[in-house]
This record gives structure tokens, C-alpha cells and sequence, in this order.
């Protein structure tokens, strides 16, 4: 039966394979954090062995905080290993070390790693996969059951393809990406270390038509998908090709799930596009852009660098680099919610003076 | 050709199969409803034989009132048998029996359920699925063709896994469960008659990446997707699974389509999510809380028992147990509605003194 | 390596065919243009041979302008011929000719159509798919690898299903339909030259479910979804099938990516849905109604003819023909951009005034 109860500690074995045990020098290595032994007590003799957050961690497992939402947490943790931002470092309890640094997410994020390191390519493709003769598939890439890989396609040395997925005619991967099940790509150019999630549809036509005698003409879209290295993309994401230009992800850009991406729009380096936020065609973020979820951009417009745009902010035109804005139409965040303050205030004397009747209306 | 005459009768017979015929005792049982006789003539000699919508509804056909919008069709109907709310059981035309409860829909449910049972599981793998040799495959159930199924997962009595499913490594599946065409389902532990459609991606990676010295940085993530009994979940939607906790979606909750659940994310009991709403890491819902469709709730919040959640509400912080908002950012309804009024107001007013110039701004 | 050097020029030959090369004469003809001769110097002998954007374009290559927002660049394009309005025949470059018409975008898509027909297509049934014996096939279709066909579908002629669609038992598709990768289709009835994109999901049960005294009880899906000729519809959207009626999508209606379409929705003819937009169930749209991003509709509710309803907009009641609304809840454009005006400037006066304050609030 399944019941909350089955909700406990993380990296259950039946999913995760788990390396180590590591002692404390290890890991602040990893973490390249500062080790405050424990004030009270030992560390483990054997090494810790896991990971666990701070309400469930025993003595040999490391926990974090990151959070400060969390923080009443952290002293009551029986974690043996916290990792820690230096404010919270009087808060550890007595019997814990610590490893203490001004990047504790990092930190945390090389130390779970180090103890679930990422599954490398099991090299070979499945006996139920469709390969076209004049795809070049490198020897130590791994492709799963049911794969489609399209003339003359290209996958890199180390990538994993996940089941189902099609790889189309003259799609080309560079080293080590991964390529989840049931993922569509087609006129499409990927870097290194790539990672599209399941689902995600990347290549296809764009949403382009003409008004004809006759209804709408679909106009023919001739670009392409280039994806820069190290760019993820989430599950059931829709990137479109170019309909003359290309449609580009710059390296480092990590977008979410159920994210739309129209034709010819241009990303640049470390964007970050948030669940369900859409942006439309031959629109341009320059490098750093955070998109927060269900924001949507028309097309057109140029995002400068390092802005942030509020999440179901309704962008209509150019947005200066380094603003933050939110609203539909967008507007500065502190104008925003002086608005709704101000709007807040007016409906209330309102509806109590005598004339006031918004009810009424 | 395809043309408007078309979009006819329901339970077209290529698509759906038929039981029956039945006569009005065996409706009002199944319906749990009282059975009132025609005023004038009788009730069909042979039974009824199907549902039918108002509109086009025959004498052997019954149909049903729910929504008053659509009131007017019921005196003119031809169906042999209606299922109505006491208050407009006087409404029903002199020929056609009534079968009056106060809960309507949920009878015209049961009902059309005995005209149309749901399909059972065919037992047996397809010889065209891929299956891992560890995998435990109950031999009731029914697995489709170019199934994957991966090492120690388990599927329970009953199950229907439809054609190009995915289930991970490790993943269990309880009794029952209807897994649509093309769901991806990894790291995730579903109890019993789950029902998932067709497309939903189910347990990949959260968006979880930390800022590292040379761009971002993959976070590890470690928890799973837990889907309690019940639950349906619809189709193209993404739940990624947890970072450390587990996602956990409550017995009896529904998902409609393309809704978006972020890692760590706890739902209650029979929560719902309409449409394309999306829902933040580590966000908990309690017990029958309702999210309407492009509604977005932020990350680390609560939201209380009961709470109603309106189309496209922007939820930044914590909502009280049986509150009703709307609004972006969200507010009491009652509120939501005077702000608008007022501003319209206000508006026409600026517009309209000499001063105004709203338009000139 | 990719750098954003990939970037340049369309119709990359690893993906897109040429046909060609085209004298002045012929494009004009395909295009329905009046052909003006350059300037200064001659056409080129051998023909045109490709189509490129304004700004790399060269003398053997077709270019166009639509957008006055990129006019700057048709003054210094190198193309040797370029598809303009009348108001920028003016602006052509000497070297280029100029081929003049109301329709530029319109006689663009032609031309491009000239130089990149859309493939055919190429009969037979791949060796891998999954055909049941019962289903009526055209002998012209291409069915692709890893297809699923269920009983008593039918194909028509010169369709083309890609790789891993799904075509439901008892499904029709008239002729000359694009069927994508990964696409589901179920309890569905196509009309001729229907395109759908990879992973869209058309045809599942509706979310419908009644409050019985265990929880909710599923409905039904007893409809179909019927999608006349001409339609596309974009990647991973998903078209539920009706309750009792049908789902109805209209003849030349073009649907975006990440679009819903509740059960029972009836789209006219020729209505446009872009992407990420939301339309609830027994919802109707008149004909040429145009749905922009992220809007949504709630149901039950009639949208007239030729209306606009703008992006993010939120639709709560009947739309009258010809309308254009935005904002949520939705009001006409004039009004919103009033309110939205109107509100800064009370909010910048509350705020400094001295009893101001509403950054105090």
C-alpha cells in the first residue's frame, strides 16, 4: 500500500545507487567548505554515508540549510554533517560538524553528488532501435529501445538517448548529452552536455501562416534549433525552428517544464526560463535573463541582460537590462505592488462612503 | 469528408462499446435516484438502450439536467427517461419519465457507467514491449506494444499499460492502474487505480541547479514521486519528483491537462488542479484544496484545507483554509471584484473631467 | 563546436531540399506579384537559387519585407531580389528587383514554397510499426517506425504518420494529413490535410468527475473529437474529447503549441489558438475568432465572431462578434490601457502626497 509514511528519506536504493561512506575532510573538499568539528562528541568512525534533510538525518548522514524559512530546523537536526552558511553556524548543534560556507547550495549540491554521482552512457545501441545506415552514432554512446536516428543524424561520444526518442534526419549532438525518453528533435544542433528532459518536442515548424483566398497558408520555416552547450530543457517543452533565422538557447540556459519557445527567438548565455513561461517568436534575451514561471513575452522584443521578469508578467515591449518587472503589462516590481496597494486603499474608502457603491456597480 | 453533421449522437459505436438495454428499475438503482412514470403514455416495452444529450435524445434514450444554464432543452426533449434535481422535476415533458435525485450528475455518471463500462485489462504482454528480465508483471495485467518496462519494477493485478509507456527502473505500480499511451513514469511509487494520460512525464529531474564559479550547476535530485490511490492525472502533464522529500499527490486528487508540479511539492486528499495550472517546489496543498486552470502558486507556501484558488490567480504566500481568492497577486474574490469596479470608475471618471486625459498619458 | 557563427543563413541543406534555380518571371507568377527590374545592373542569368533574410542575403537569393520594424534593413540588402509592399517599393536597394504586392507575406511564403515544396509522401508501412489487421490503410500513405494502428482505423491517401503516433481503434484521417511523432490520437475523426505536431494528445477523456460519497467518481467520455479539413494543431497541445456532444475544432483553425481545449468546446472555422492558451469546456467560438498566448476562457461560454481575445487575457462571460478584449477579467483593449494609466498616476500621487503612504501600507 502507499501511504504517506513512504515519504521519508531521500535517494530511496530502489532509484539512486549511492557511492561512499566519505569522512569529513572528503567532503569538505568537495563542498570547498570550512569543517567545524562538532563541540560535542565524535564524528563517525566509518565515515558518513548519505545524504538526508535536517528532520530525518541521523549521525552519519549530511544535511544542509539553505533556507532561511528552515532555520528552526537546524537545531534540532540529529544530522552528523551540516553544511551551512557562516550567520547560521552558531545554530548547529553541539553534537554535529559542520561545513561551513557562503555557498551552502553549491556546496550541498558537489557533496550529493559525490555520494549519487551521475550514471555514466552504458555504451551500445539497443537491438530494438531504428538506425538509419548513414547515421554516425559513436562508439561509447548509449541509445535505448525503440530510437528513432534519422540519415545521416550525429550523436557524440558519451550522450544517452533515452527510449523512444528521434533523433531526425541530420540532427547533430555533441559529447555527453542526454537525450530523455519520448523527446522529438529534428532540424535541430546541440552542443556538449546537453540534457533535454522526457517529452520535449525541439525543431519542429513554427506557428507561421499567411492570409490567403482561400483561409490560412502555412508559410515554410527554413531555420534551425542551436543549442548551446550546457543548456537543460524540462519535460513537455516546445522550442520551434526558425522560420529564416534560427531559433538559438545560449550556452548555460536552463529552462523548465511545459515551457514555449517560438520561432527565431534568441537566448542568450544562463537564461533562466521558469515552468510555463512562453516566449514569442524572433524575441531576444540577452545573457543572464530570468524568466519566472507562466510570464509570457510577445514577439519582437529585446530583453537586456540580467533583467527579471516577474512570474505571469505580460511583456509588451523592450525591457531595459537589469530591471525586474512584473504585472501584465510588465512594470517595475516596486511600481507594481505600490499599485495594488494604492488600489487596495481606494476600493476600501469606497465601498464605505456613502456615494461608495462598488458593490453597486 | 468531415463535416458538422458529424458532431452528432454520443457512444458513437466505432469508438465505444454498449450494455443494456435496461429498464428504468435498473437505472434508478444504479442512479440511486426515484423513478417517476411518464404522466402520459409508457415507458419503452424493450428498455432503454443508450444516453443522449437533451437535444437529440429519442424515447428510448435517457438524458439529463445539471447545469441550469441549459434548462429550456428540457421541455422540449424527446428522451424517454431524464435525470433531474427535485426542482425541476416538474419540468419534464409528459412523456418522459423522470428519475429525480438531488445529486444529478453524479447519477447520469453511474448511469452512462452501465451503458458504458469501462474496459478491462486484455491480460499479457505484447510481443512487440521491451521488458526488463527483474521485473515483476502481474499476469492480469495488460501491457501494450513498444512498452518499456525497466529492471525490479512491479505492476500490479489489472493494470493496463497502453503502447510506448515508460516504467522506470524501480518504479511499482498498485492494482488497476490505466497508464496512458506515452507517459514517461520514473522514480515513483503509484498506489492503486491510478489513472495517468496519455503524455504526462512523471518523476525526471526538478529544476534544481546552484550557481557555480563556471555557470550553473546541477542539484542531484533525490526523492521520488509518490502517487497515492485514485488519483488521475492528465494528459501532457510534468511532476517532477523531489530534491530531497518526496512529491506527493494525495488519494483522490485530479490533475487535468498540461498542469505543472514542481519538486517536493505535497497535495492533500482529493485535490484538484484544472488546466495548465502550475504549482512551485515544496508547496504544500492540504485536503481538498481547488486550483483553477492557469492559476500559479509560488515556491515554500501552504495553502489551507478547503481553500479555492481562482483561474489564473497568482499565489504568492500562505491562503487560509476554506478561502476563495483570485487575482495576481491573489485576493478574497469579494475584494478581487470591487477593485475592478472601482477602478473602472475611477477611470471613467478621469477620462471623462477635463482634466482627465487618461488617454494622453 | 556550436557558436553562434551557426547561426546564420536558412534552409540548412542537412535539413531542408531545394528545388530550383527560378527566373524573375516564375517567382512573380508563384508569388501573384508585379515583377520591378533593378535599378542599376541585371538579374542574374543563372536564376535565383534560394531565399535569405534581408541581412544575408546576395545576388542570387530572394528576400522579403514585412515587419516595419526591420525596414532599416532593406536599404542595405546585398539580395538580388526582394518582396516588398508598395509603400517600400521605394526603398529597394538599385541592385535588386523588386517584386511588388499587397500580400508580401502571403507571396514570401509562396516563393519559399517554390524553393522548399513540402516533402511527399513516400508509401508503405515501415517494417516496425504495429498495424491490426482490421485497419483500411491507403496503399500512398507513409506509416513510419514504432506506429501504432489500432483496429478498424482508417488512413487516407498520401497521409504521412510519424514515428511513434498512436492511431486509435476506429480513428479516421481523410487525405493528405500529417500525423507527428509521438502524437496520440483516440476517438477521433479527421478531416483532409489535418496537420498535428509531435506530442500532441487529442482524443482522451475529458476531466469530468461527480462528488460521490467516496471521493469523485469519474464521468463518462461518451463524445469524440471531430477536426475538419485544413486544421493544425501545435506540439504537446492536448484536445480532450466530449462528454456527451462532440469536441469540434473548425475547418482551417490553426492551434499553437501547449494549447487545452476542454471537452465539448466548439471551435469555428478559421480561429486562431496561440500558444499556452486555455479554452474550457462547451466553451464555442464563432468563426475567425483569434485566442492570443496564454489567454484563458472558462466554459460555457459563446466568443462571436472575428473577436480578439488579447494575451493573458482572462474570459469569464460571452465575448460579443468583433470585440477586442484584454486583461482579466477581460474588457476592451481602450478600457484596459485606460485603467492601467489612470491607476499610476493615482498611485504616483498617493504615494507623494504626505498622507501618501503606500509603501506604508
Amino acid at each position: 500500500m502507499t501511504s504517506r509514511k513512504e515519504t521519508s528519506g531521500p535517494a530511496d536504493p530502489r532509484f539512486f545507487k549511492r557511492a561512499g561512506p566519505f569522512d569529513a575532510a572528503a567532503l569538505a573538499e568537495a563542498a570547498g567548505a570550512e569543517l567545524a568539528p562538532p563541540r560535542a562528541g565524535a564524528m563517525p568512525a566509518g565515515g558518513y554515508t548519505g545524504i538526508a534533510p535536517l528532520q530525518g538525518a541521523g549521525p552519519a548522514d549530511v544535511s544542509f540549510l539553505d533556507n532561511r524559512r528552515y532555520a528552526p530546523l537546524l537545531e534540532q537536526t540529529g544530522a552528523g554533517l551540516v553544511i551551512v552558511a557562516p550567520a547560521f553556524a552558531g545554530k548547529v548543534p553541539a553534537h554535529s560538524a559542520a561545513l561551513v560556507t557562503s555557498a551552502p547550495y553549491l556546496a550541498w549540491s558537489r557533496v550529493a553528488r559525490l555520494f549519487h554521482p551521475a550514471v555514466p552512457a552504458v555504451a551500445g545501441v539497443h537491438a530494438l532501435a531504428c538506425i538509419d545506415p548513414t547515421a554516425r552514432i559513436d562508439a561509447s554512446a548509449e541509445i535505448g529501445p525503440f530510437v528513432v536516428v534519422g540519415p545521416r543524424a550525429e550523436i557524440g561520444a558519451g550522450c544517452i538517448v533515452g527510449s523512444h526518442a528521434v533523433i531526425g534526419e541530420g540532427v547533430q549532438l555533441g559529447r555527453d548529452c542526454r537525450i530523455g525518453s519520448h523527446v522529438t528533435l529534428s532540424h535541430a544542433v546541440l552542443g556538449e552536455r546537453v540534457s533535454i528532459l522526457p517529452g520535449a518536442r525541439i525543431g519542429q515548424d513554427g506557428f507561421g501562416f499567411a492570409v490567403g483566398p482561400q483561409g490560412f497558408e502555412t508559410v515554410p520555416q527554413l531555420g534551425r534549433v542551436v543549442i548551446e552547450h550546457d543548456v537543460e530543457i524540462g519535460a513537455n517543452s516546445t522550442i520551434d525552428r526558425g522560420s529564416v533565422n534560427d531559433t538559438l538557447i545560449g550556452a548555460g540556459s536552463r529552462l523548465d517544464n511545459l515551457v514555449q519557445i517560438g520561432h527565431n527567438a534568441q537566448l542568450g548565455r544562463c537564461c533562466i526560463v521558469v515552468s510555463q513561461a512562453g516566449i514569442s517568436g524572433s524575441t531576444v534575451l540577452e545573457d543572464y535573463v530570468t524568466i519566472a514561471a507562466q510570464a509570457g513575452l510577445i514577439g519582437h522584443i529585446r530583453i537586456g541582460a540580467k533583467a527579471r521578469i516577474g512570474a505571469q508578467c505580460g511583456v509588451m515591449s523592450d525591457i531595459e537590462g537589469g530591471a525586474d518587472v512584473i504585472g501584465s503589462p510588465a512594470m517595475p516590481f516596486r511600481e507594481f505592488f505600490r499599485n495594488v496597494a494604492v488600489l487596495r486603499k481606494l476600493a476600501k474608502k469606497a465601498s464605505g462612503s456613502p456615494q461608495g457603491g462598488a458593490d453597486k456597480v
